[in-house]
């Protein structure tokens, strides 16, 4: 019988990525607890575990929500998870997209597929459209300059979030990530050239070149108020490149606060 | 008789740059008073002042500090400053550099030349050197990791400010300035995978392409106390490329908050 695993991490994709899935296997790296049921791994005996996915007749992997660089212990290493560590260590000191890279071929040296969160649950991930709201032209050009940014940024592993009012850019979303970057976008409202003018947009995309199958961004009802919070116009994303997280409570959350939802498709403007 | 006429910004540089000269004329752009006594002008009425310093004598202008894009009332316009509306309305609309070049193009088509603080005050600029203190090897790779970050966004007309600690960009220079970036950063320190390892690095550099003659970025004894307010473990700028602004309070500053004080080579590490 062929089975699917889920990498369970924090936040709210876990359970939806489960919850679309027939009777999947859930897992999660010690020390990371998802908000549902996991049974816990840990790096230094990742080979072990990948021989007990195999034994239960795992083909599928999925990797679900943030996890964040764990700390290993060198006296857990099994023998043949040790033989990995140079590479281990090598992509932890890497950046997030070569660490990832380095797990996700692991996985498949033993025989696994890795899928993404679109193949398993395309609902999760909106093609293009507008959800709710209208942008003003204002905003697609304030859209357009943020998507323009992070696309020129994406060789640097950086972030995956940008705010732009009235084609300034106001925040650029770095390690301490994406509330980070709106709590700071709040502070600094005042900055706007033209105080009657456009408010500005919130844009999401994957970083260029990007493993699609894991770590897509993700926006949901949180982004929604940490958005209002910093009083922009609405949130635009680059359409089927991110994950959104109960799109009903999202909406809803957009139009009672009138900002508009846009999944912008990568050409437009 | 040959003068030299500075059109005094904010911030600290007008001071010093007024004190390495002999007898200035001083300007202002009217609504953005310096900290120095200083005629006012507007730029709807650019051409009777470039007229003006014609009739006084002055060869040699120098743009020192910081001036926000000023509101242009279009009933104050003169009928030949008019005829610039168009360009002057495209460079406010543009980028901070178009628009800066714009102003710098027509003072050049008036005969004026534009000078660079490090043509008028060289030791405003300091050469590579290790000011105080002691970048460690971490120190210096999270400096190179800023720089590389730096370059890199140069063509998107951002911010001249980044701070990397541990490989990893905590913050990034937008519209809100340096003191709000190095704010950002004091608020997520807790974020360093090793809590006891490099605090690290605030770094400056120009714009690349940048016109050097205006708008070069400025640290001085405040910048010091943000970074050591964001537990920071020093500053480092791009060689020649940086005014360091009242240098003795900025290296006592930073020697009694046991920060390093770094102008790194272009090149180096």
């Amino acid at each position: 019988m062929s089975r699917t695993a889920v990498i369970a991490g924090q936040g709210g994709l876990a359970p939806a990525v489960i919850a679309a899935l027939d009777d999947p296997l859930v897992y999660a790296l010690d020390g990371f607890a998802p908000p549902v049921p996991a049974t816990p791994f840990r790096l230094e005996r990742l080979v072990p575990f990948l021989d007990r996915l195999i034994e239960h007749g795992v083909d599928r992997v999925i990797f679900a929500g943030a996890v964040r660089r764990p700390r290993l212990d060198p006296e857990a290493f099994d023998p043949r998870t040790a033989q990995l560590v140079p590479r281990i260590l090598t992509a932890l000191q890497s950046g997030d997209d070569a660490a990832l890279r380095m797990v996700l071929d692991i996985f498949e040296e033993h025989g696994l597929t890795i899928c993404g969160v679109d193949q398993i649950a395309p609902d999760l991930v909106p093609e293009a459209g507008i959800l709710t709201g209208a942008p003003t032209d204002s905003d697609r050009r304030d859209a357009a300059r943020a998507a323009r940014i992070l696309s020129h940024m994406g060789d640097l592993d950086l972030g995956q979030g940008a705010v732009v009012a009235q084609g300034l850019c106001m925040a650029l979303e770095t390690q301490p990530g994406t509330a980070a970057m709106l709590d700071f976008a709040a502070r600094h409202t005042g900055l706007r050239p033209d105080p009657t003018g456009a408010k500005g947009v919130f844009y999401k995309a994957p970083k260029p070149g990007q493993d699609r199958r894991v770590d897509l961004p993700t926006i949901g009802p949180d982004s929604v108020d940490q958005a209002a919070a910093a009083d922009l116009a609405g949130i635009a994303w680059q359409a089927g490149g991110v994950i959104l997280l109960d799109r009903q409570q999202t909406v809803q959350r957009a139009r009672a606060a009138g900002l508009f939802l846009w999944a912008r498709p990568q050409e437009g403007i």
